[in-house]
């Protein structure tokens, strides 16, 4: 039986429909794309990257004062996850002053690391980290029914990769184990890194920021074909769900009980999903579990 | 039977050994990396891709008298290819004052085409393009051993990929059918495309040049793992060889009867396949065939 953590209704047939059509098409055309925070795990009431983050910035202040007077150093070892969410506020506003300042720290946090010290650092994160609310671990915070729509495509001859917002090195060591979808499928935002000395060390500089029409630029550069299924939920989705000819689906965050009840930063997509007739998936209607 | 274009000797040894102890690796540590001009395909007189442009530079000068004037239209026009091979020259020896003005006219000569019709634009050069002096298409300028080699890993569990200086999006439209590789295994040089009106096209930016250290960083960003076989020709594969962490083939064109026999832009790389006891393939001695 397929996708049981959806409730039989318009959005598991459309989906259903669809496949069952798509399975007719070569199967090298047959390429599906997932955003990752808010689609395929929670990304409420903070990016889970941002805890991540956040403590390498406490620790950094811990090991040196100098930093510990200055942003975004003294919010982190302040734990006031707050300042965080205001420089993303106020960028949205027009003011960048913060954003720019949290940036600044965010790209030297792990400078300097070889890729393969940067996975530890993930994994190590991922051994021990809980969501703040939800009473579970971040590696149980991934959405059953999505997984279930991964496995559903493949076993359909699909090929389903992660197009995400958030870092690529951050993402690829928890993905095969969340998701099943190797590192070779996990395209995401990076900073840049150099060849040195036999290895590859983590610079402090911006490289991709994979939000909006990024994701098909970057579709194209590590795919070479146009998706014929997308899944997103949020304003940075719709480039990449247009670009998709085919199947676009719009994870809606309609359910406070069982995650998060939210429209803001997907209002755009919201409207477009009506215009453009994309396929709405409600978290309250249409997923009979939200995780495993 | 497997490398049947292969000599027994020394080489073909090697690559069956390695391949044989390989097999007790996971699948997913099997990544194998190919250059591409001069490893899988002929790079003699002038890369295939230059017969590409400078076509296309041709036709451009033809449209527009102002730009027949100029370089490099004026040597594209009046078929001096001389000029092209000039201009890498002068900027080996420190000037280059003429690469610029080429690689000014090379980045912009497919501007403003969507990346599917500038994927058409190649498949009709190769449907009729023919190399200038081994009386074949450019389509059978591939070398067999090295094909063979290429379904030989895959036979043992290996997944490779194309790293290549060459253009992706020049490369992907002949991969398939030339090596058997498919796009999202593809990785090349590439110009920015831009999201626009639905579609993706090519900008006159340049984006990457995916030569000497930039192969390594390339190759984590779009597979994520390190390579435990990587094969090159030239110096610019050697970082690519000296990242990866198993075995590194380097071609040796040494065959001036059969196809070229040269080592300008391939001496730094010669040298340290001996000092770092990396296997040479010499075209005469360890290939039965070249070409198909």
């Amino acid at each position: 039986m397929s996708l049981p953590s959806w409730n039989d209704g318009p959005t598991k047939s459309a989906i259903v429909d669809f496949v069952g059509h798509a399975v007719n098409l070569p199967p090298e055309d047959r390429v599906a794309v997932f955003d990752n925070d808010g689609t395929l795990w929670v990304e409420k009431p903070a990016y889970i990257q941002l805890d991540f983050l956040v403590r390498r910035l406490a620790v950094q202040a811990a090991a040196d004062p100098t930093l510990a007077t200055r942003q975004p150093y003294a919010a982190a070892a302040a734990g006031d996850l707050g300042w965080f969410g205001e420089a993303v506020t106020k960028h949205y506003n027009g003011d960048d002053s913060d954003l720019k300042v949290l940036a600044g720290g965010l790209l030297s946090a792990y400078q300097g690391l070889t890729v393969e010290e940067h996975a530890a650092r993930v994994s190590a994160f991922f051994a021990e980290a809980s969501h703040p609310t939800l009473g579970r671990p971040y590696t149980a915070c991934g959405y059953a029914p999505m997984v279930e729509l991964l496995r559903y495509l493949e076993a359909n001859g699909f090929t389903c990769y992660i197009v995400s917002g958030g870092g690529r090195d951050f993402m690829r060591p928890v993905t095969t184990a969340l998701y099943g979808i190797p590192p070779e499928r996990v395209v995401g935002s990076s900073v840049g890194v150099t060849f040195t000395g036999g290895s590859l060390v983590t610079t402090g500089q911006p490289e991709f920021l994979n939000d909006g029409p990024v994701k098909p630029v970057r579709i194209w550069d590590r795919i070479g074909r146009r998706p014929i299924f997308a899944a997103g939920n949020s304003n940075g989705d719709i480039e990449m769900l247009q670009y998709t000819n085919g199947f676009r689906l719009l994870v809606r965050h309609d359910d406070a009980e069982r995650e998060f009840d939210y429209t803001a930063g997907a209002e755009k997509a919201l409207d477009l999903a009506e215009t453009e007739s994309w396929t709405v998936a409600s978290i309250q209607n249409d997923w009979a579990h939200v995780f495993a």
